[in-house]
């Protein structure tokens, strides 16, 4: 089982439809969970599909389309009333922190918890997370409104110890910390053993980018480079393309294109116009560019490294 | 078919659960449709349940709390991004406006429509819309923040004229009109048919009256007198009085007592706390009281005069 899970909430653009709600994704990371924008529904989704709310410690806002925000006040009303005490940790555009405090004061909501603020602003990549399991980079997309994706990479385990060489070798347990980190072990008759002969190396890390909502540029490709998924918008279809820049979006050709730029081994495509009641075309376009695309489908659970 | 259906949209108080949703109602008078609240997801049920959002052109905020308004900034991107050009009335407490058009704002959304707005105040019934069929009065609840209720009010309808009468007494068609009033029939020879005799009267107009969030107060049923079908929210069981009164809510209690008050036709309860996860035993409490209690449920449509 991956240690990192991708969960849609939500996938259809602005407009929801009766299958698709508003942008939200859950990542699961080592079992802490990260919301990733939070559009209308997103509490009922959660409820829905079984995700403990109180194991969201982190959420990540985009930008400030409501499509991508406007579950938020329910949601924190939510944590609110089930006595949350933790503090909740939110990363979003500047000004957010003024234009939600000021909202939920219009609605009397005195929230039980903390907001702590991260917010959102530059042209470059910023590390914004840096804990035990992973990192969480955000840089900037390009949109009509200010708006960042967000990049998470686990970060490199320690190598695994092959459980027979402990005995074969007698290897004190005082010693194995240092072997997962790559030492070699000397016997207590001066003989060295390779680290390669007693341990495996770790898998490889995994990585996770969310790009939504953006138009085409070259640097996005940098900014994911080698990621194991990518999630991109797709709003319109590859015939749409002046329709997609007009409205700052992408087309199935863009999100694939930056797919292929940034070697990713996996693209999952989203935020579909309500227009396209298939979705199937829009997998079949991208795949020309990239084959390893894959469509967002709300409710369901992705393995990071392991999508098929 | 009954001229006035009410649809529930949601039926959950301020925490939604995977079965109930937040506050809304339609009401369907004469084909055009009244928004009653607008709790987050509200959009995502009118598309689930197929109702039309073009034939949507008032919609009436109870109060200031989330649970009740929080669709409410989704619902009307989404009337704009369809390109909706009538304007929309909203009936709302004062300030209501401010904090809708500063939101708005923030969040980049310039809709393709005029809002109309009716502020809300004071500690008196006001008739807050009169039209053809049917007239609609605001009446203050007594909640935590400035509270409304609202009763729909079909006018009462001409009478029926007997077709078999119009070729027996050969009526002329431009006296129709006048006799669908009430006027007696003067025939060629002058002699007087009596409009009893070739009209039937009409059905009794129907209403419907709102009232959530609110503590129990006597005159509340008076505001709501008569009314063919009272929805009341109980968020509580009969025992948990003072939390009631704490929270400013109702008890099933406090429903029944409202609608006996009112002599009202049928008591629909709902705004449940999501502590109850069956809902039969808060009908059957009260049914005590009120034997015509029925529970709200989400999704189902009930014909106004004719519940069972």
């Amino acid at each position: 089982m991956s240690a990192m899970k991708l969960t849609i909430l939500g996938s259809s653009s602005a407009l929801p439809t009766s299958e698709r709600y508003p942008s939200a994704h859950v990542l699961n990371a080592h079992e802490r969970l990260f919301l990733i924008d939070c559009g209308e529904g997103t509490q009922m989704q959660l409820r829905k599909i079984r995700i403990r709310f109180t194991k969201i410690n982190h959420i990540f806002i985009s930008h400030l389309h409501g499509d991508h925000v406007f579950g938020l006040y329910g949601l924190l009303s939510t944590f609110s009333l089930m006595g949350r005490e933790n503090p909740i940790h939110i990363y979003a555009p500047v000004n957010y922190d003024r234009i939600l405090r000021s909202h939920l004061s219009d609605f009397d909501i005195n929230l039980s918890f903390e907001i702590d603020f991260t917010l959102l602003s530059g042209n470059n990549p910023v590390k914004v997370l840096d804990d035990k399991y992973i990192t969480v980079t955000s840089f900037p997309l390009k949109h009509r409104v200010p708006a960042f994706g967000f990049l998470f990479r686990e970060k490199k385990s320690e190598r695994n110890i092959i459980k027979e060489c402990i005995e074969k070798y007698q290897i004190p347990l005082v010693r194995i910390p240092a072997i997962k980190k790559g030492e070699d072990f000397i016997t207590q008759d001066g003989t060295i053993i390779k680290n390669e002969e007693i341990t495996l190396p770790p898998s490889e890390p995994l990585s996770y980018a969310y790009c939504s909502d953006t138009k085409y540029f070259k640097r996005l490709a940098h900014f994911v480079k080698d990621v194991n998924v990518l999630y991109h918008e797709a709003t319109f279809d590859m015939t749409k393309d002046d329709l997609a820049k007009m409205t700052g979006h992408s087309t199935t050709t863009d999100a694939a294109k930056t797919a292929l730029g940034a070697k990713a081994r996996t693209l999952i495509i989203g935020h579909f116009s309500s227009r396209y009641k298939d979705i199937n075309p829009l997998v079949e376009e991208a795949r020309t560019i990239f084959p390893q695309t894959y469509a967002a489908i709300d409710g369901k659970t992705y393995e990071i490294g392991n999508i098929s």
